[in-house]
């Protein structure tokens, strides 16, 4: 006997409660035409996730339950579980359970993340039920995301009142690598516990985040027997052979000491009839790029820029053009993502630019396919040194000469954008943002940041990876051999202001992501000058990340909801010198 | 017999744990020199408050434990009672209790809030033992700030074990009228449980939160008996007569009647000596201004604007000027923070700029004593046009080219802040910015947004009150009169495009600061059209307000962290129409 479940890997929109519950529909349609017991969709894949302060309007909380009331009589053969935000006496992080179009039960979520970049405990109380529904005779336990997350319960007492399979839905976030690590953990609690786990995900941008899909099936060995796609809507449709872990079960002595504790779930009996015999289908078992490749990264700043598109109205985007690899590398992202015909290059040149990158940028805007604009910048940088003459008589050519250009730049590039409707992609990378190395309202300047959480190494490795994919270079080579500059004074280089990248990137990494004290770094063999002077440049830039414009979360730890520091902030984290 | 306390109102600087430390030691030698039997210090005193994600580096919790144990040997003849972050088992926010020189205990808050501007769950556990402590015979509590929200423990706990005093130390960030009600609140509170509370609170700018200070003690009948000042350092000591809390107690039959349930406080014995027979001070009780009034809400931006200047460390401020009222305001403000030997005017007319603002401008520098720079932005204007015309060419003049406009001055303001180092004030009101009637990178430049809490019609009352304070009109009347425009194109009113400001102002405060729905509003008799517009434009500009500098809170929901609201975000408030 097996029992047939529909993970429906859904890319909704956060407050399109009609489309998101179109696409529902849709996906429940082919669950049923499938022969599907049960159908699955993701955390709050109603009202789309996170909503974040949506949640704490009445009349959103009244509306997406009215939504759901309309998807009820469209469950009619199968069980589906639907993510929404559930308002009873308090309000919850929810999953409805509807069979034969009537609402059988409400699970509410019992953790609520608040780290990184969740602010649950902002808006939810905690439910405090544990359930397990008999689909079709089959004890199936239901959670949402953080839930599994923790040893013990909800999943545990599901698996003790005899939970075969448990469904976990998610809205979690993609950062490099993480996939691997989810699969990992769920296949540890499901043999823990001797269940299958059907773990779905969001898939899909939603201002910072990227959900990367990759839902997947654990057996109860903690084997993955089912895995969808990663980066693109699926439907993963797979037969569980409840045999299987019933005799796991019976025979693993862990489980069979596990059964002597622990306390009972609720059980609600939906349907008792056994599944029909049906020829069993294959498990599709997608191959996902290696976890935290280049391959794999890429992947979610296509999906993440093309969703802040699209799902914001825009249908063109315009990339100002430096010829430096951080634009180029933009400008292909934007292509893959939304094809030629919507990406517009600007090229801005002045009398620091060199006349090799004007012909790079040339060369990429063709092998990409783009339209490519031309303005020097000159004629306006020249008015602007001539306005200020009067005031700065005397003065050094520095850093207000230097940014004037750059947002010199920022203003045509928005002048395109509000003249045409044009969407501004900035090219600053993430190791610019964390020193501060970059123009506020300059090359800052931009709706979505594609490169925010890619340190400069990595955006060589992605260029890399995207010149060789199709065997045919898009960037020339002479972008990816050519020294780093801001190109805003005579022979600048970046390596005049920063470390070279291959030692200022390991130590970001360590203060940003991992926050390693000074003395830690230092002790892994870092130069102190250069952890110093990288630290204070973190620290004193804070105030330019605040005013950046959102961009791909890819690390643990991105800029932006994931890291609240203070502006205002006189912490030193040196050791203490007695005074 | 009467308990001396002292409340340490001070100012102190997220980070500053060497600077706080000093201020916390001059306040204690203070407190002794006074004979003070306890002196209190606001929530996270030491860390200054909040110190938001500085608390997740491991290193901060250590150096903020290595300040408090130098402050020890300084803690002589009083107890005090000192906010810092505390790592036992896990991290905490907590208050040292030190008693001739020795840390006698640590308290952990048990309520942490998780709502508005505070993620206090993303931080710290909850702690778990009410104490009482008794100094010199008297049973003291001890509690911090949210903890005395709630009715019951661990106030109720404490008064039950027979606390007289009850200590509460905060960072209660200000919004109009706020003072009043907690003075009403904790008034309550005090007469429920039939004890003196000595409520001490930070006072000083920390980014978008200005701390009002307004420290006080209320008697156990809930009157309040002394006050510190609001928006300035104080140190308050009070001389409680015990005897009150005492008879209070026996007599009150809802005290009596209180006796008979709840759980006890862990006792504390630090001293049973009674205090010494002194004369008794006379409690200072400051008239604070009218609660939400003008002159309450003009104290605070100055507060704000002054300290975020300072303890970022610039020494003088750029405000662009137009002639009218908000950045009139502004930079009254900033003299009124700072002096006007610290504030800088750069006025930038256009084509579009009426004669008079000219005018008005060097009336109000005169007027402020403040330095006035001057320069046409046409021949800038002028370049950008000629240099977009090619891309232009057969357009309309339109929000493009107003746009530009606004991002030159932007981009000027900005090359005097490089040039000489100047913190750029930025004078958009909340009215703007909440219907995106402003511009991105244009005269939303700056460091610091002083009006972004501010709507338009209080601006007005702002500039009045100001005007009418010292019988001397520093504002010339004619801004106050004249009609607003951005002077962005010929003939330009803010009635244009936006509802009249004593139409719109009411509409946001109820769907921005209440979350009022659409239905709702259109109830109370506002036109739907208008609502529904009003609506639509501020959820259309989430992304601007995303890249604004921050700014003062003044209302109980000011936009930034207080608000947090997907970009990316398809749901439109209006009546659902059946399709």
């Amino acid at each position: 006997m097996h029992f047939r479940v529909a993970l429906a890997q859904i890319n909704v929109t956060v407050g399109d409660l009609a489309g998101n519950a179109e696409k529902i529909r849709q996906a429940l349609d082919q669950a049923q035409a499938a022969e599907a017991d049960l159908v699955a969709f993701p955390e709050m894949a109603l009202s789309g996730y996170p909503p974040e302060d949506l949640l704490l309007k009445p009349q959103f909380i009244a509306d997406c339950w009215a939504w759901l009331e309309r998807l009820l009589p469209t469950v009619r053969s199968t069980v589906a579980v639907i993510g929404f935000p559930h308002r009873q006496d308090d309000l919850y992080n929810a999953a409805a359970i509807i069979a034969e179009g009537r609402l059988v039960d409400i699970y509410h979520k019992q953790y609520l993340p608040t780290y990184g970049v969740f602010d649950e405990d902002r808006y939810f109380q905690i439910g405090r039920t544990t359930p397990v529904y008999v689909i079709r005779g089959v004890p199936v336990g239901v959670s949402i995301c953080e839930d599994i997350w923790h040893p013990g319960p909800p999943l545990a007492d599901q698996a003790r009142s005899g939970a075969l399979v448990a469904i976990n839905i998610n809205g979690s976030p993609y950062h490099a690598g993480k996939r691997q690590f989810r699969e990992q953990m769920v296949g540890t609690r499901a043999s823990d516990y001797g269940l299958y786990i059907c773990y779905v995900n969001l898939v899909g941008g939603q201002d910072e985040l990227v959900f990367d899909g990759g839902s997947f099936v654990v057996d109860p060995r903690g084997q993955v027997i089912a895995r969808a796609r990663q980066f693109a809507e699926d439907l993963l449709i797979v037969d569980l052979d409840l045999e299987v872990a019933i005799s796991q079960r019976l025979h693993d002595p862990r489980l069979r000491r596990e059964r002597l504790v622990g306390g009972p779930a609720v059980t609600h009996v939906l349907s008792t009839e056994p599944p029909p015999s049906r020829p069993r289908l294959a498990p599709p078992l997608a191959e996902p790029a290696p976890p935290g490749s280049p391959a794999e990264i890429y992947q979610a700043l296509v999906l993440g820029t093309g969703d802040y598109t699209r799902k914001n109205g825009f249908r063109e985007v315009i990339v100002g053009l430096s010829g430096g690899i951080d634009s180029s590398l933009t400008a292909t992202i934007a292509v893959d993502a939304l094809g030629p015909a919507a990406v517009v290059g600007l090229t801005m040149p002045s009398r620091f630019t060199r006349p090799e990158g004007l012909e790079d940028v040339r060369a990429l805007a063709s092998n990409l396919g783009i339209r490519l604009l031309e303005i020097s910048i000159e004629p306006a940088f020249q008015t602007y040194l001539e306005l200020l003459a009067p005031y700065f008589a005397g003065t050094p050519f520095g850093v207000a000469e230097e940014n004037i250009q750059a947002r010199i730049r920022g203003n045509l590039l928005m002048a395109f954008s509000n003249k045409f409707g044009y969407l501004v992609l900035s090219t600053g990378n993430k190791s610019e943002l964390a020193t501060g190395y970059c123009t506020l309202y300059g090359d800052m300047v931009g709706g979505f940041a594609v490169l925010k959480d890619v340190v400069k190494t990595m955006v060589y490795r992605l260029a890399r990876y995207r010149n060789e994919r199709d065997g045919r270079p898009v960037i020339p080579e002479r972008v990816l051999q050519r020294e780093p500059s801001a190109e805003l004074r005579p022979g600048q280089r970046d390596v005049d202001t920063l470390p070279p990248y291959d030692l200022l990137d390991p130590i970001l990494k360590l203060y940003v992501e991992e926050d390693r004290s000074y003395e830690a770094i230092v002790e892994m063999g870092f130069p102190p000058a250069v952890v110093q002077r990288v630290i204070e440049m973190v620290d004193r830039s804070e105030y330019k990340r605040r005013q950046a414009p959102p961009g791909i979360k890819i690390t643990p730890r991105a800029f932006g909801r994931d890291r609240r520091l203070p502006i205002t902030n006189r912490y030193r984290p040196f050791p203490l010198v007695e005074g």
